[in-house]
């Protein structure tokens, strides 16, 4: 059995979808639903979440910020990432870091999922009012930095990039809100009119 | 300059300092105040946050995830982690992503600071009570994969492991409502045990 990375449409998995066919690697993409007890994800990762990558051996690796370098370590040498030891590779895993930390984790997850911070339903929309204005704060913070580059580290597409992505296609949702942040809206269209952005967005919208 | 680690007292900074002290790093370990207006972490890291590494070329690379493996690779070969391209390395990360993205920023951050979430003063203890009970969840996760074995991946203490020790001893301060986590109060023990726990925490509490 080749290696196996665990996806869904429209999740965060499509960071590591997009990085499998940056590179083109041999990891087979296996689609499933989130959020169903019959999902096949809860036989490969107990806490039912995608993206997780099953290894030829049965071993099974959860987390982004663990896949995506993971992914781009079976390509040694990629311009997608950067050496271990080098200044380049400790600056691609920090935003790593801080989408799966401060955007997903501290930032999205209450707006979309208010009723693990509170069981008061009446609580709800103060939930997510607050933390889109906490999550606008940091999602500021990426859009001072693209500010005048194409990509977040190097010069070039790395494998931050194809996690970024991720995010700024879930903030289009929220619309004006979030409209002017104008580094990240550019970011957007260059991350959109990558083929393996495409390619990965068709597979996911099929049926 | 050689390169600083900016910590602060209690901090989730602590495990990048143990890293430090374990592999006995070239590093100046500059501890600061936070959520201070005059402290100089901000002209280090624009969030204002611990840890930040700043190294001898005046890069600055902030999140535990990016930190933690940075500090590694400066001793190649290190036990503490493990090299690219490996499943160790993988399996390392992943408990280190999981520790930064769902136990502190998407579990203790809204236990820690409600107002992060909602305006609603009223809403504030419904938060921390519920956001309790998730990271409750979210811990036992760690407790079952630690039953039986002393440190989290390959036999040894790793760099996951040093992080790890900074919400075991989180934790410790709910007393009752998590003393049932057997394998942490196992974990807690061992982790204070270590020589470079107890000079990092000794210097952590100089005044
Ligand atoms: N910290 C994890 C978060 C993974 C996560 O929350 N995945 C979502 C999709 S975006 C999921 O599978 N949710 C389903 C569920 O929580 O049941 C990571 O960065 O990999
Ligand atoms: N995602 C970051 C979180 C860092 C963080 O929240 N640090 C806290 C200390 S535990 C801090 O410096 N807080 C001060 C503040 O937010 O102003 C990481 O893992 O490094």
């Amino acid at each position: 059995m080749p290696h196996q990375l665990y996806i869904a449409s429209g999740a965060c998995s499509l960071g590591a979808h997009v990085v499998v066919r940056e590179l083109g690697l041999p990891v087979q993409i296996v689609k499933v639903k989130t959020r169903v007890p019959e999902s096949p994800i809860h036989a490969v990762n107990p806490l039912g979440r995608v993206p997780a990558l099953r290894l030829d051996d049965g071993t099974v690796i959860t987390e982004n910020s663990a896949i995506l370098p993971f992914l781009a370590d079976l390509a040694p040498g990629t311009p997608l990432f950067a050496p271990a030891g080098s200044v380049e590779r400790g600056l691609i895993q920090s935003w790593i870091g801080y989408f799966s930390a401060e955007v997903h984790a501290g930032g999205f997850r209450a707006v979309n999922r208010p009723e693990r911070y509170s069981r008061d339903e009446a609580a709800f929309d103060g939930i997510r009012s607050q933390s889109r204005a906490t999550l606008k704060q940091t999602v500021a913070h990426i859009d001072r930095h693209l500010a005048g580059q194409d990509w977040l580290v190097g010069g070039r597409f790395t494998i931050a990039d194809a996690y970024l992505g991720v995010f700024v296609r879930w903030i289009a949702r929220f619309g004006d809100a979030f409209s002017d942040l104008e580094a990240l809206n550019g970011f957007r269209e260059r991350y959109l009119a990558r083929e393996s952005v495409q390619a990965a967005l068709a597979f996911e919208a099929q049926e």
